[in-house]
């Protein structure tokens, strides 16, 4: 933090007022401290030209986890929030798709139900509403949706609850010649409705789980349709495979907050040369959510267990930042 | 043409002497054909801001197919040759992998049995031979084989048969702000060993067939590991799919030159504002080899038929390119 502090200072002094806020500090909504030292520290030291760990830019791949690492998750993910929406309204034309007990909740707003039956019944809500449309007309009605939702708990629209520290995070990332990846269990066509806007990252640079597609020609137009059930899913050992798959490096900072991105951490890690992991702590109940080890959604067992002893960034989010969402100060 | 040819005159005029040879003539292996004319006034269109048909950086998205587009296929797909040289090496240490007798021709080098097996063959070759080993390894033996092997027609290294025209397309795109891609029913890992050097295009930005890969932890060291099995295949329909599931834009420019093409250029070309189609038709059997409608390998009939009404630059290799591959003048 000395040295960065005092390049900083270097770097004003010589440029005398123009210098505008955000070069003046990178972080701004992160608090003086350990975590943020040591991103910052971890930066400098890969992009200083003639330093042992420099690393071209080529190579300086930053890889996030969506949920709960760069927006909320409470009290449940914002995409089955949606998917449940969204069912509702396919409902209305169509009351017949409610095939079973658990849609027929969904549909109702019934996040209890769906919640209780874990896993399979999100992955039913998310295959019913997900699917039979093509590609652009889904991403319409994420976007029309975003429009219109609130947050139960905090009244803000969904895409406004990233995480400011993040949103600042990646930006400082790219300033700094890093190319910033989305590597999430999320739907990939429902985050790359947003995550440009909200994020800075372009659809290219944005991998999430996902359904098989086709290929279809409809009144000799051709058209990319989302089938139902569900191809990939990009969680734990996922993550890894789908980074090497689709972009072909393996990262030098990765950030995550649950268990499922342990291995993305992990593999990102144990690279040679210059590594940073880090974890969201979310530690904060009263500005945010405080869970961790038992939480049904982004449970952290392994994160906390090991993360420390592989090196890598705890970042508590009660102390370690200044403000919490983008769209509230 | 005489547009261009008009700006690169007025460029040459005001730079004076500091024009390269490459500014002056972005494809000096291509002969000044209906073709190159084409392909150059496409590119002033979108590139020429404040222009009706001027696309964003962002949306110039370039794919291309590789084998027999950027690179020789015949008299099989390199890769094939590969995999029967690698499957001859893997079975020195180990005979007993050779388990039937399409894998006992492929070690003795004999590509007419194996040919003669058809699909079903080459992917039984290909994955007895690419699989069990991790990314980093298979790749290493791909990047030893380049050095080593030579093409049976032409006595040159496999990566020195890429087609000059097409390496000179793919820079002048990239110096035009595009982002180039390829989109191939090869390999995945197998051309990420050598395209970027070969083409200039990074690993991120190739795509291609691939096998399921796992996430191994193996003595303390977490890897990559290449699994049997093919789990896509980069081809016909599979193309748009996969460009649409990974980079996620629509694509202004694509090239081909097989009906394995054909859904690719017929989606990037039926969106809407300026796009171009591009196929390259092998007709020079003198330097390359002249094959379409009934060849085994690179088959073209619907590129032929319907690519001419649907606006696609139909690329006469014997015609338009002065030279032909990046290895010999």
């Amino acid at each position: 933090m000395k040295r960065a502090l005092l390049t900083l200072t270097m770097a004003v002094a010589l440029t005398g007022l123009g210098s505008t806020a955000t070069s003046a500090d990178p972080l701004p909504s992160w608090a003086d401290s350990d975590a943020r030292n040591r991103i910052i520290d971890f930066v400098e030291t890969v992009t200083t030209p003639g330093g042992d760990d420099y690393v071209t830019p080529a190579e300086r791949i930053a890889v996030f986890d969506n949920d709960g690492t760069l927006w909320g998750e409470q009290p449940v993910y914002f995409q089955l929030i949606f998917a449940m929406d969204r069912l509702a309204d396919l409902a209305q034309d169509d009351p017949s798709i409610l095939t079973s007990d658990t849609l027929k909740a969904a549909a109702a707003g019934d996040l209890e139900t769906v919640g209780k039956g874990g896993t399979d019944a999100i992955l039913e809500v998310v295959n019913a509403s997900h699917s039979g449309t093509s590609v652009a007309v889904f991403q319409q009605a994420v976007a029309d949706w975003l429009a219109e939702a609130r947050h139960p708990d905090t009244g803000l629209p969904y895409d406004q609850m990233t995480y400011q520290p993040m949103v600042e995070l990646l930006r400082y990332l790219r300033d700094e010649g890093f190319k910033t990846y989305i590597v999430s269990g999320g739907g990939l066509h429902f985050m790359r409705a947003f995550a440009e806007d909200a994020y800075g990252i372009p659809p290219e640079q944005i991998l999430g789980s996902y359904a098989d597609s086709s290929y279809e020609v409809i009144d000799g137009a051709p058209v990319i349709v989302k089938s139902p059930g569900i191809a990939f899913i990009d969680d734990k050992a996922g993550k890894p495979v789908n980074i090497e798959r689709t972009i072909g490096r393996r990262p030098i900072f990765a950030g995550g907050n649950s268990d499922g991105d342990f291995a993305m951490l992990e593999w990102t890690t144990a690279g040679d040369g210059p590594r940073l992991g880090l974890i969201v702590h979310h530690t904060d109940g009263e500005r945010e959510y405080a869970y961790d080890r038992d939480s049904h959604i982004g449970r952290l067992n392994d994160g906390l267990d090991r993360g420390p002893e592989l090196g890598w960034v705890i970042v508590n989010m009660a102390k370690d930042w200044n403000r919490i969402y983008t769209g509230a100060q």
